[in-house]
Parts: C-alpha cells; structure tokens; sequence
C-alpha cells in the first residue's frame, strides 16, 4: 500500500464524512471534566442517584447466575421479555395496547443514537433534505450528516415548534424541487431548548405532516422527567400512522448499558432489525438483561420520581440563579422538565467566540452553534442542570455572567465582536461548527 | 400519513435493503435452537466455560462499586484503559508496539460487526467492489450488501485465499472498469472454511495488494483459538500499512458485552471514532470496564487455553465422527483452531434443499449458500464444534448421515434433484439467498 493510494482514499473520506467535525464537542467536554471546571456543558444524568448496591447485586446476579444466555449471542430484534418490559414504559405516556403499540414491533438499540441512525439508513440518500427543529440535538445532526442529508431548522418559540413555520419549510422545500424525507423532532423538554410542544400544536403539526405525507421521527429521551405534573402525550400516542418513536434508558436509568428502542410502523420494522444486525449483529443480551431486569424486580417508578425530584431542584436553582446573576439583556426558556436550559445572550455577544475566556474562568457550556446545521447560533448557550449539584450550578452561573460582563465592558471599550452572523432561521447548508478549543 | 405514502416509502427502503435478505438465516437458528434438535448451524461460543460465579462478582463489583462511571456516558474511540489491554491482547499475536500497533489507533466498537460496518461506512459507495474469499462470513456479507456493494469472491483452497486467483479478481474487476474498494479476509480459521492461509501465502497476499494499491480488511476473531501450536501471525503484524486490523472478545470472552476493536491505520483512526459517535454515540462503559477488568485481573490467558482444550476435543470428534459415518464422496476441512468445519456434499446432493430433512430429523446446519453473496454453495455445509458436546456432535453426525444416505437413495429413484447449478467461482451479482425454512 502506498501512501499515495492511502491519500486517495482518505480523500474519499474526507468527502464521505463533510459536516462531522460536530464531534469537536468532545474537546470541550475533556476540557469541562477537570475537577476545577464547573461543567453546565455535558448532557450527563445524575447516576448517584441510583442505588448503586442494589443494581450491582442484580447485575453480578445476572453473570453468575444467569451468564449461558446474558454473556451469549442474541437476537436483532432484542430480546422479547426486554420489548414487553418497554411497552410498559411506554404505556405510562400513553402508547399502549390502544395506540397499536405492541412488543413485535419494538427494536431494542445501542442507545437512541442507534435508533436515529437507523432510521437515517432505511431513509436517507445523499442530498435528501430532514426538517428539524432549530436548535436540535447535536448528535441528530451528526447522524444526519454523516447521512450526507441537509437539515432545515424550524423554529420554535416557548410553546415549541411553530406549526405556521413547518407548512412554511415544508413549502420552501417542495418549492425547490425536493421533498423533504421526514421531521426529526423532540416535543418533549426539547434538547437544547428546553420547550415542550403544547397539546394544541401536537395535534396541528401531526395534521401538516399528515397532509404533506411526512413522515415523523419523535425522539422521546426525557417525556418521562417531567417537574410540574405530565407532560403533554407523545405524539404517537395520537397517531400511530406515520410516526416512529424514539426512546432510550439513558436518562430514565443509565447510559453506561446503550439501551435504547424504536417502537416503528409495521411494516418497516423488519427492514429495521436487518439493518441493525448489519450494523452490530445484536444489541448487548447482558445489557438487554440488565435493564428487563431493572425494570421486573426493581423500584424503577420510585427511581423516576427520584429523579425527576433531583433534577427539579436543580432545574430551580438554575433557573433561581440566572435570575439573581445574569446582566440585564439575557433571556432564558423555563423547561418543565429534561436536563437543559436554553440561554440568549445579550444582544453583541458571542457564545463559541467566549468559550476559551469561560474555560478559563472554570464554567464549561456548549455554544448555541453545535445545535444548527447552517453553522448559526452564536447567541445562544446550552445549559445543562442535571449532572451538577445546586450549589455548584449556582456557582458556574455566577462565572459565566462574570465572564458575559467582561465581554459586554471590552465590546464597549473596542467596539462589536467580529463574531458570526445571529441565527438565520431555517436554513440549510453548511457544515456543523463545534466549539473548537484552540 | 396516508398508506399509499408510506408504501412508497417502504418502496424505498426495499431498494435500500437489496440484498438484506441473509439474515433468513435467524429463522434458521430459531428451529435449530429447539432442545431436541442437535444444533451444528451457529457460532456460539461455550460460555458456560467461563468462571461465571467469578465473572459475575466482578461485574457485580464494576455497578455497585464504579457505577457513576461504569453506568454513564463515556467516549466514542473507548476508553484508553481498554485500549491498552487489546494492545496486550494483540502483542501476543505479534502486532505489538514494533510494529506500530498503539492504544491511540484502537476503536472500540460493539463486537466485530460494527468494526465491520465502520469500515463498510467509510469506504463503500453503491456499486463499489469488495473482494472476498468465496466462502465468506455472512455477517460481513449483509454488512456489504447494505452499502449496495458487490462482493467478488475469491476461491481459497486447503491453505487458503489461493493468491493467483486473487491477482485474477483485481485483474477481472479492474479490466470491467470498476476498482476494487479492499479485500475482506479472514485469514486464521476461515469462517465458514475453517482453513488457515499458510505463512508463505500471507507475504504474497500482502504483496499483491500493495502492488494493486488495495487496502487489506483483515478479520481476526479466531486467531488466539488455535488447537495444534500457534497460528501464522496476522497480515498486520507483517505490514503496518494499508491493513486494517479487527477483532472481538465474542469468541475469547464472551459475546454478550458485544465488545470488538478495529487497529485502524493512523491516517482515518478520527475518521472511525466520528463515524462511530453518529451510529451509537458511545460504545458501553460498562462493557468496557467488564472487558478490561476482565483482562486486568482474571486469568484470561488460562481461561483462552480452556477454551482451545475444549474446543479441540469438540473438533477431534467431529473429525472423528465425519470419517467414521459419512458416506463416500463427502469431504471436509480439517481445522487447526476456531469453530467450524466445511463440509463438501456427494455429488448431487443440495444441502440448502436438504434443510427441512435435516430439521425433521432433528439436526440443523448452515448450508453453503448463506456465505456467497452470488447464491451459490449448494453443495456446502457449515458444520460448528463449539457449543455442542462432543457426544451431541457425534450424534448430529449420524443424523446428518442419514439424511444425506437417505437423500442419494432417493435420487438414485428420481434422479438428480433440480438443484441451483454447484459453485461458480468469482461471480458477483444476485442476492443472498438466506436458508428459507418455509
């Protein structure tokens, strides 16, 4: 092999993975680990809530006593007892026997990444167009582009997605001669945003995207960590044509384990498990076993209000501590639930320009541009309120709103940041910028 | 979502899944699972050699002792604390630091398949060519066939992947105008061959490729089970370029963690990490920490001498059982470590054809054609000696005989069966025809 045919092909690559480098957020968070650094950056749940004795007698339980069949090969599709267990969960927002969900076509996955890679696989060709809110998750984007697919953002405000903007992006798209393949949306305690879709809009978005033939994939990680009563039902509790949902025990129990589910229309969820075993043959049985068992023999509703009671204090003390702290001019979202808070700076700041100066002010946060596709975003800083302790939040938003005065005095003395250009909504195009360190 | 729309759509996805068809072969391992039925058509391996009591308190351990970090998230290339203990799990086949083999270039992945799949991620584009040994995997098989490539294979004989008729397939593939992406090969243990490319045979394979510029995917999950002395060394310790290097603890541990490893060259390791992180995020820090506590402290070097004890016995009594009971004109492979022999029919006998016989006479096999991706192999069988007993062995053997006397008298009254036409070497195209039970 020369280096010149190694060369070539690494073009190749280079080509195959445009838009990837999202993934330059794992800079920022080997950076945000260090002990000395207040880190509102990760997604992390808070796992020393769990009772990690009980858990370890069960999973040690689960190799000695039960080892022939947790440390051996499974099955594609993920184990039958796991899939009726996740019907269970799922029926407490409302999926259940009457909304056609059934274990049979449950995918059990390697985490919800999986899940919307998955999707991505059976659906999207190079150039296919996915709508998407705006801001969303940064690993959809990942996943999506790694897909060579061109997301466009839909904005929302604090009732979520805007049902006038979908039928707008829907039209625009169409206009320019492509259909769009799906929406990726999360409704829920949206991540980065923090909003929640009201009931009214559910209805609505469902009724545009039914008329307009689209698809839609429901990522669902945090329904279930709601602060002040429920949340509003999952759209495929409404409809169960047309929507596929996505879920996880990432944030409901542990992400260490990379269990997450599909629960898919009928006829495409054979097409799924092929897929899936073309990709990594069978999810883990001991991790299958680990969380079926979980969820048979321990108090997994307790430990959902348990959390739900961590993060609400926690939400509270952030929420409590952007108010006392934060310059005038910064706007916040009020989630009822998740992990993130979704922050505005003050009109001239920018929020990947500044994060070197947070770092060295011991505050670690991910800039408002690893959640858009067009490179967008400056203005905005994701907060996350479950991993660190109420103190600590307090503590890393004092740094942070003394680094943004900072910001605000030099700007006064040396005139506006050469920064990016503020969020153009609903766009499409270039790659993701992650917050690079250097 | 109206049906019509999302039939279109699932018209879509079964041009996507050209070809996806191989995984059939679960119906397969469904009937052969059945207690009655000696089962010679997987590839477990057999757990319950492990020191589950052992096991089990260590993973017990890793929750109840480690769990806020074994249970939560961790990074996309794997922990650095696995990493060096595959890196001491490879020097012991001679890919150590002298030759360039380095924790730094590792990426953990779940088992070999998503090592596969990455690799098939980065390289493939719909109608590109992959070489293959003729027999080959049928994982891989379904992991090409999802990236709408072609596979070509290329026949091996008693020393295995037979050199001028590889220089013949780059020549082939290359005078049709398409150039071919790698060679795919498992050179230690062939899955499904069971044969074992010769020392003088690894220096001119390698050759070939650099002279063809064609990068080696070298597949190594038997390597470390050989029965009688050690394996030839891996391709990648004669060459540190232009082969990518992959393997599993499925078959030296235990599958169910779904830990692998591709030693990727330095030039694309980020290029695997970011295409990993938009598949599954993460792989399993819990899987991980089981791996490497594994390996760091149980004796995992006497434990793989448990499973070659083992696994020798169950392959002398296959051996032992095929030269006592089968009928004249059948042939097979004799392996020198791994888990399977391939076995070469009478003449006139179709061993796809012969499945439901088999299953009614409560024996089951893979039948040669799931491992060319061209339909052909009717007149091969895969025969594993891993998980049954020997005495189970013995016995699937005599009911296979059976079958296959009772086949050759059948025909001896009706004549040749109409069977698909015995093997073309070489031949891309069809889809794989999975063992349909039906």
């Amino acid at each position: 092999m020369t280096g010149t045919t190694l060369d070539d092909y690494t073009d190749r690559y280079a080509a195959r993975v445009r838009g990837m480098t999202a993934s330059e957020i794992r800079a920022l968070f080997a950076v945000a680990s260090r002990p000395e650094v207040v880190s509102l950056a990760g997604g992390a749940p808070y796992i020393a809530a769990l009772p990690l004795d009980a858990v370890g007698e069960m999973l040690g339980r689960l190799g000695a006593e039960h080892g022939t069949t947790t440390l051996q090969y499974g099955i594609g599709q993920g184990t039958l007892e796991l899939r009726e267990r996740i019907c269970e969960v799922m029926a407490l927002s409302g999926i259940d026997v009457g909304s056609g969900a059934s274990p049979e076509d449950v995918v059990v996955t390697v985490g919800g990444q999986q899940a919307l890679d998955l999707v991505a696989r059976l659906f999207l060709d190079p150039g296919d167009v996915v709508l998407a809110e705006g801001p969303t998750y940064v690993g959809a984007l990942g996943t999506f582009q790694a897909a060579q697919a061109d997301v466009v953002h839909v904005p929302m405000d604090a009732d979520g997605l805007i049902p006038a903007a979908l039928e707008a992006a829907i039209a625009d798209v169409t206009a320019s001669g492509r259909r769009p393949k799906f929406l990726y949306t999360i409704p829920t305690f949206q991540n980065p945003a923090g909003v929640t879709l009201t009931d009214e809009r559910r209805d609505q978005v469902l009724d545009i995207c039914e008329r307009a033939g689209l698809l839609v994939v429901e990522d669902d990680p945090y329904g279930q960590l709601s602060f002040d009563g429920e949340a509003p039902k999952p759209l495929r509790a409404r409809r169960r044509e047309g929507v596929f949902y996505l879920s996880t025990f990432s944030k409901t129990f542990a992400p260490g384990l990379r269990v997450g589910w599909i629960l898919a229309p009928h006829a495409v969820r054979d097409k799924l498990v092929i897929a899936s075993e073309a990709q990594i043959l069978c999810p883990s049985a001991y991790a299958q076993a680990a969380v079926a068992t979980y969820l048979s023999t321990m108090p997994w509703r307790q430990q959902l209000k348990i959390y739900r009671e961590v993060y609400r204090e926690r939400r509270d003390a952030m929420l409590t501590g952007l108010a006392d702290l934060m310059p005038a001019g910064t706007h916040w979202t009020k989630p009822g639930g998740g992990l993130f808070v979704w922050m505005t700076l003050p009109e001239g700041l920018d929020s990947k320009a500044m994060v070197p100066r947070a770092i060295a002010a011991r505050v670690a946060y991910v800039p408002g541009t690893g959640f858009y596709a067009d490179g967008s975003g400056t203005e905005f800083v994701r907060l996350n309120f479950s991993f660190p302790a109420p103190e600590r939040i307090r503590e890393g938003i004092r740094r942070l709103a003394g680094v943004m005065e900072q910001e605000t005095a030099m700007r006064k003395v040396f005139g506006p940041m050469a920064g990016r250009p503020r969020t153009g909504r609903g766009q499409a195009g270039a790659d993701v910028p992650g917050p690079d360190l250097a």
